[in-house]
């Protein structure tokens, strides 16, 4: 999570919306893909940190399914970025600061809990969440 | 639609499950973007059809929103997709079949109509249900 921190932290220096994420081989602790937010730098509005590390780490394994990797993000993901981990079958989901207002896990449709979601990956939440929402918090003051 | 079906049954002759989209610009009516879904040929979890012409359509005007554009799609997009959709603020989508598993837009967690989803596109569904309803129900059946 250290590692998501910091990209979240690089993401807020570009002016994007600080939100790292990290996926690691959960049987060899390696780090497949790091990435922050990059929305505006890549115009692309998909551009959350975990679709960039799952489309990174996917192509470095070169399989579309990321069967025993976990991922680690600094904010809940949003309903897409939910959606895309169940897709990529990753094992596990660490998550940081809960975002009651865009979170798509334990808030707004809840993606994992429906039904018609195929793949949950076991979720353990508010890891580092303090320094995850100071980090947020320093961002949105410093705009205002 | 009639290109969004053809990027269906592009994606059926590479062997991806035939799911076609297009962005149109709302005002001109230049056609942005059109892909079908490339899931295994990227090894991308995320690449469906939908997120492909998102990313190139936001590429092409150089502005991740798109802002008077519309997204003509042959399945019901998934909640991945459908949240990608408000978040590129697409003006309207249109869409052809129905898909009760793994839609997110009529089925499963109804991205839109989420008190948490910020914008919501105008709705056409239906529009060509049947050819893209059968594009997908041939390519199934073949694979059996």
């Amino acid at each position: 999570m250290d590692q998501a921190l910091d990209q979240a932290r690089a993401a807020a220096g570009r002016g994007e919306v600080p939100v790292g994420a990290v996926i690691v081989d959960g049987a060899t602790g390696a780090v497949l893909a790091a990435q922050g937010n990059r929305v505006l730098e890549h115009k692309d509005p998909s551009a959350h940190a975990e679709m960039l590390v799952i489309r990174q780490a996917a192509g470095k394994i070169a399989n579309e399914r990321l069967d025993g990797c976990d991922i680690y993000v600094t904010l809940e993901p949003c309903p897409m970025c939910a959606q895309a981990i169940s897709f990529a079958r990753l094992r596990r989901l660490y998550y940081g600061a809960a975002d009651p207002k865009g979170g798509g896990v334990a808030h707004g449709p809840r993606i994992f809990s429906q039904p018609t979601c195929h793949h949950r990956p076991e979720i353990l939440d508010d890891i580092s969440a303090r320094e995850a929402g100071n980090i947020l918090r320093d961002f949105f003051k410093d705009r205002r």
